[in-house]
């Protein structure tokens, strides 16, 4: 036996059988819905040039972009003098050509520039793959990890809210959620509280404080507000915005009444607006959809809608978001092309189906039978039947003969595998083999056929 | 528009939406085999710890290695020495601590150990993600690429080495291929045949020569291992080797004479000859067997059977192989698991299905029918019957309005979808929808119910 065991880089991960059947559970299921709503599966490579990347996430996301070191020796064009003055920053692009992605969005802005001559627009395009983070690693945060990502780029349409609402409604509900609420905010309702209290720089401060009236009141609202500086004539003019109460649709007329001198903040209201009647005409399954004013994620790339899904079921951070931004492709100067995304964060999603035991026995995934037999003999008679099992499409296993029986269940049960059949010499004369249920216990006497009858169709696994 | 147009780093590739459904198409066959043989999937990092990978793959593969720089000030800790004397090689270890993964095996052994005391064994697992190596980009060669193995360790069971054979035969008829041969060798004849002329270092020598003999004759065989240094009376106990032709019984039979001195040469005989035996009971569906002494691949790691997959219908390089090895784990300690697995090349099964023509029209992978309208009173009609389809797992998508139905048409054509809906005021008000099927151009007035009867089920695509 080893004395010092190997492992996985900090904030790395093995996935086991275990966990990737849930995981596939997972990607499976949204990946699906995102078929059936028209969006086509891109991928691309894990390495793009650095130049690709860097510049895209702020100074410290270029921080967090693992490079890779270029190949043979990569010293002979090393920038010395950097190194010399143990720069390491300066040094970088002369030693390494290359990094890792660290999202799915610049790869995929880089990919619409690419091709932009073969694609369809509007080109609603789904991607699931892993990217790579020099994040510090802590609970729930990996440096590797899937991101799972559905975007529409060249179509102003606010229908593709609509749709990704829906989206979001249905694959979540197939996973089993059953309360959750898809948070909508527009960011031209934010630039348009922003004008009306001539604030462009102080949105943040207003959401984080309007978003805590249930802890601290209005009172300690205002305190707040007046702290980062509003001033009296400000919070008077906001204070229907941060009392801001009732359904969507009370919500959205009182911010009209508030923003009615702002036409962008009008505007902002109009789409939410149409949003709204979208869904109006397809009932969501069990999504909660709401308007929220403070929600501000992203604000330095969304331009139009903003969401946020979160479950009610358990605490945790959001589940999924994303929204409009009208430039993607800018960054790789091709301009005038807008789009909007969201994102679906799997791991939370893991770990709340977890939390809920949500996961299905995981159907197709495991060995539905094993056949168990005593010597090579009892092999020899198996073999026809475990061919004949395959070719009926069920999942089976022929333990090598040699191994005591005991054993042999022992890996049926650890493998959590529901049925097996014993072949021993009365079995083998009699043609009439031991079935036996692993869960109930049950046994019984069946012919080849009567088995596979009796299985076929089953995918089914033990939990 | 972009005047300079983004790329991806040289030996890496973008995969489109119709690439991706092909590839999907490879990979869910594969791995839906391999499940219903019992084996399970993992995934591990795309990174390992450097020392993980390091000495595994010989001097050249380390220099394949893709190495991670380590994040933030990375020089603080650099080898100055190293640096100061351009040794690129010797400076490695003090700037990187991580590399991608080259292969699935090592990770692999690197997994058995790491987690052996959760494992059942026999572990049968399987594993299909991408790895990466930094070799000289070449049609066909890529620097990031998907390897989709298979392997079973603690098992040393002939039946491991006959479901392999079931397993390649089985997938790749799946995949529509009716004519490919499973080669299979076994080290110990090998070693047999170096023990019979006691020439232990030559075998691959002698491979190479007797794989010629078809092209250069008997003769030419017995010219080209003289200059490799073997001597006549080598040469006449190898005759029977090097003529070995007729059936696999036949082969086998005249082997046992040549390698009758060689107990592992007997031994290996015997391997082959039982695998050979488990075959007659499970019939093969497309794939001939087909023993084959010229078979060398993997000679310093193989300790057992060999195999290679070879289609007959193209010209292509191996589609797959694989065989046992008795010290996988070795590398880190944990001695005496013995272990088997099989690789399939995807690129290259995706080159031979696309030259024969054998892509399915993708199935389940694109949208079955374009919903299309003049305006937003069509939008708000069209959305029910949208939901409508989707509740019925038809994918489904309706075009934005606002676009000419020419454009929306093209849409659908470039996405290749089959059917299209079109609504305008006559529709709207009669509820007879324009039904279109976009391959043959025929159209029918169908009610929304009618069309979601006539598409239930439909999930193929034009080609």
């Amino acid at each position: 036996m080893a004395s010092i065991k190997p492992s996985v880089p900090k904030g790395t991960r093995d996935f086991s059988p275990a966990e990737m059947a849930k995981r596939n559970f997972i990607f499976d299921t949204i990946k699906g819905v995102f078929r059936k709503y028209g969006y086509q599966q891109i991928e691309t490579p894990s390495m793009e040039n650095l130049s690709t990347l860097t510049g895209k996430y702020g100074d410290e996301g270029d921080k967090l972009i693992f490079k890779i070191l270029n190949s043979g020796d990569f010293l002979a064009k090393a920038d010395e003098q950097a190194i010399a003055n143990k720069n390491s920053n300066q040094a970088i692009s002369s030693i390494s050509e290359k990094a890792l992605r660290y999202d799915l969005t610049v790869p995929f802005a880089r990919y619409v520039v690419q091709h932009q001559n073969d694609i369809t627009f509007p080109f609603k395009r789904f991607q699931v793959q892993p990217v790579w983070r020099a994040d510090r690693p802590q609970k729930g945060r990996y440096r590797e990890f899937y991101q799972c990502d559905a975007d529409v780029v060249g179509s102003a349409s606010l229908l593709n809210e609509a749709e990704f609402i829906m989206i979001y409604d249905e694959a979540l509900s197939l996973l089993g959620l059953k309360n959750f609420t898809i948070k909508i905010n527009n960011r031209k309702i934010l630039s348009g509280i922003a004008e009306v209290i001539d604030k462009p720089d102080n949105i943040i401060d207003l959401t984080v404080a309007i978003d805590k009236i249930d802890k601290i009141g209005l009172h300690g609202v205002i305190k707040e507000l007046t702290e980062k500086g509003f001033t009296d004539a400000d919070i008077t003019k906001l204070k229907p915005v941060i009392l801001l109460e009732g359904n969507n649709e009370e919500k959205l007329e009182k911010l009209r009444q508030a923003l009615q001198s702002s036409a962008i903040g009008l505007q902002g209201c109009d789409e939410i607006e149409i949003v709204f009647n979208y869904i109006k005409h397809t009932p969501l399954k069990k999504a909660t959809l709401e308007l929220d004013i403070t929600l501000a994620r992203g604000l330095n790339y969304y331009t139009g809608a903003i969401f946020e899904v979160k479950t009610n079921e358990v605490a945790m951070g959001s589940i999924g978001g994303g929204g409009r931004y009208d430039d993607l492709t800018g960054m790789f100067s091709l301009k005038g092309l807008t789009g909007a995304g969201i994102s679906f964060g799997a791991d939370r999603i893991y770990d709340v189906l977890e939390e809920l035991n949500l996961f299905p026995a995981a159907a197709e995934q495991g060995t539905t039978v094993l056949i168990c037999c005593f010597d090579a003999a009892g092999e020899t008679y198996a073999l026809p039947l475990l061919q004949q099992l395959r070719d009926n499409n069920i999942s089976a296993e022929l333990y090598p003969a040699g191994t005591k029986i005991k054993k042999q269940m022992d890996y049926a049960n650890n493998k959590h595998i529901p049925y097996t059949i014993l072949i021993g010499s009365d079995e083998m004369q009699s043609g009439s083999l031991s079935f036996k249920n692993m869960e109930s216990g049950e046994q019984e006497s069946l012919s080849a056929n009567q088995i596979v009858a009796k299985l076929s169709g089953k995918t089914g696994q033990r939990k």
